[in-house]
């Protein structure tokens, strides 16, 4: 099925193994912890670590400045966005890559087996082990990898490539949506769609294709009542608490079982097909995986495409906590004058955050009312994130689901995310171009947790398979 | 009504006003705050003058150790208790007189406008501020007081006076009611009744005699399921959230307007009687007065009657908070594995602690199986302390009542308080006598507050009214 050139390609890389995983290595070195302010100079290192490779391989690479922030206190300069062209062929198609060289936070002390930023290969099982393996360096890399191999094996690369590479991924992607908006019609013109290597596999065999993430909306719900904190045994009985309030009002917004109990907001999930259910009954995927990673048998269903569905298609609604209240340790009998219930919606198609909000809104209020409390209730919405649905049929997931299963000899799983990565909606927004999210790793990496790994085999496969997408879309255009 | 050896000690008193303030500011200038080891030496100091004055008057007077404790990460020293024995006339009654000599801590940056440890005398107000004015220096120097204007005007003092002033009062009481117990055929032999100066007036006018606390239990209900916090993207709707489940039996505890939901709870309310009612018809309250303290207007009811006996004669239950749930400002969007919820109640007769804890424990069960879910609940019940309710028609509270009409021309409020004074139900059910708490300070006196203040009204005709008790007693039982 692969062409002598996709051949030649794959071969460079795996001629190349060794020198790709001391690449990795030499970035995972680098600290680029963008949350912490006293480690903001490893996130300019890293950057210009980027754009050295990049040029070395005759990109067109620049550092874009996004201007300073607050952090811990002090004024500081956001880290560069790397923007680079690969080629500008009229005749080929032009395709985007997104990813990002920060990294989350890591010490030994947290429980790490290895030094975090040191890359670790585990010859056992084949791991390699070190923070940003695979969230994102890994990925990030494959890139410049695939770029790379194509020059020593002496193909060309069948498409454009643009690059942009952030380093606030992990502190909110600052400044990212503004730079992308302003350079639609400059850096960003010409792309014909949008490749994102920055999510993973739903298990650990089966490589996926992701088409779609759910929004988030979150609320802050107050009570507040009396000036100040009371004295429960002066007080209790006395006035009305804003604790019993807040939790007669929260206790009606979801069920044990997870159903969302606000009127309209079920309504405005688009219906469930045929063809989308079947995606789910064949997915890698069992309820024993959900079991090992929250560590119980809490899964609402034991019916797998239920539990799927239920992460992936449907809304949820979760009750974080409450701000105001006594949440130490200890028997403190305080009356609380002002509680913030905190809680969010997770969003699917067709439901937006405006409409969410107000649906949220009219109904605390009501059920506020039905209690006859002379409190006083306020709610506020925040960061609202609309949900995200690529066309699967699309040439973009075509060309992926074929490089797949040239590289892995199986058709992938074609997945939603329960969570956000909001670029993707950012670039689908504002480019309005089809996007991809093509995973490297796999789903037991911890890209946020001690020990985060990538096995090597999801590097150079991954590699490979990055490569050859890019080959397949040519061939699409062709 | 008074009679002249009566006249003279009160004549006594006002001559020695300006000494008694003087009195009142060294106790104040030692700041004995129990619950900060750095200050505990001042616990020390704060005894050794209390011993000297009793020895001073001729008293018999030790100082009782209570041993080691630790308190922040060091083993240091209890502060001792002071006992003393004034008179042991068996022809007289003896009458135990309470009181605690440590204060709440107090820095002029937690926004006084004077210097705590300082007794400022505002001269356009007649108020004394500093901390320990009110609660509890004035009241323990009161009896003094009363012991040396005896002397001074040469009158016997018609009783027997035993002293027991502690030092950890607002820390606990750690290692006092082993003390009493320990004691019970020792120092507290032949004590005939019990008086305790340490609350406060209902109001800011009007005397009052308190007869009754409310008992407390406090309740922590553990929801846990999955091993570790989750993502709400990734789970949300996938398991049951321990919040969830933690929100629906929670709310299912109290209404709004404070109902206790639990079965059996309110059914061992003790039945209200006419001559009951008829007192809460008389106090000197307003539901204006509950507005004050609150500084808002979230008062169940607009009946006096009704809002006093919430406090006084009715049990409560606040919810304080949830250990384990997100707790700071912000949006985090977490999945708590484990929370742990926060209630009490506040107990009347004829509950126990132990009846509360069997109901709760049963309803909560039951409410979480209706549930349905696959977490786990676990409830826990700490630091049960049972109601108190004296006879008010005994003759200590007799006597306090001949008392109040002589010094402020008026019959006293017969009340309850809604919280616990610990010490009170040990020496009721320990002695097995009558205990009167006998309040000098008024309710705005900030007892715990920045700006703690006494009236210098309430600390001189306060300290008459604890001498003329012991009149009315000695005439009782004449």
């Amino acid at each position: 099925m692969a062409t002598p050139e996709q051949k030649k390609f794959v071969s460079q890389i795996d001629a190349n193994k060794p020198a790709l995983i001391d690449r990795l290595a030499k970035a995972v070195s680098i600290p680029s912890v963008s949350g912490d302010a006293s480690y903001r100079k490893h996130c300019f290192e890293m950057a210009d670590f980027l754009l050295d490779e990049l040029k070395r391989l005759g990109a067109t690479a620049q550092l874009k400045p996004l201007g300073k922030q607050v952090l811990d206190g002090q004024e500081i300069e956001l880290p560069p966005v790397v923007f680079a062209d690969y080629g500008n062929d009229p005749n080929k198609k032009t395709i985007l890559v997104y990813g990002h060289f920060d990294v989350q936070p890591a010490l030994k002390s947290d429980g790490w087996d290895t030094e975090p930023f040191t890359l670790v290969h585990d010859e056992k099982t084949g791991r390699l082990y070190g923070r940003g393996s695979t969230d994102d360096k890994g990925p990030v890399l494959g890139w410049i990898n695939v770029v790379e191999a194509h020059q020593q094996a002496g193909i060309n690369l069948p498409v454009n490539l643009k690059f942009c590479l952030e380093g606030m991924e992990e502190s909110g992607s600052v400044g990212l949506d503004e730079l992308i908006a302003a350079e639609k019609d400059a850096f960003f013109r010409g792309v014909d769609a949008v490749c994102i290597s920055d999510n993973y596999w739903l298990g650990t065999t089966k490589p996926c294709l992701t088409h779609g993430l759910r929004g988030i909306t979150y609320f802050k719900l107050t009570i507040s009542g009396p000036a100040r904190d009371l004295h429960s045994g002066v007080f209790g009985g006395v006035v009305h608490e804003p604790m019993t309030d807040l939790f007669a009002v929260m206790s009606k917004l979801v069920t044990p079982e997870g159903k969302i109990l606000i009127p309209g907001v079920n309504e405005l999930v688009a219906p469930l097909t045929d063809e989308e259910k079947q995606r789910y009954d064949v997915m890698d995927f069992t309820v024993a995986d959900v079991e090992g990673a929250t560590g119980s048998k809490t899964t609402i269903s034991t019916d797998k495409a239920t539990a799927l569905m239920a992460r992936m298609r449907y809304p949820s609604l979760s009750l974080h906590g409450i701000e105001g209240a006594f949440g130490e340790a200890g028997t403190k009998t305080v009356i609380p004058a002002k509680v913030t219930g905190k809680f969010s919606l997770r969003l699917v198609p067709d439901q937006t955050p405006e409409a969410i909000v107000e649906l949220v809104t009219k109904y605390v209020e009501a059920e506020f009312a039905k209690l006859g409390s002379k409190n006083t209730v306020h709610i506020a919405s925040e960061h609202g994130g609309k949900p995200w649905l690529a066309d699967p049929n699309h040439w973009n997931y075509e060309a992926a689901v074929k490089a797949t299963q040239t590289v892995y000899g199986v058709k992938p799983d074609l997945t939603r995310e329960g969570g956000s990565i909001p670029v993707t909606l950012t670039f689908a927004d504002t480019l309005q171009k089809n996007v991809l999210l093509l995973p490297m790793g796999r789903s037991d990496d911890g890209a946020h947790s001690i020990n985060e790994k990538i096995d090597i085999s999801n590097y150079i496969e991954g590699t490979k398979l990055l490569g050859l997408y890019l080959h397949e879309v040519a061939a699409h255009a062709a």
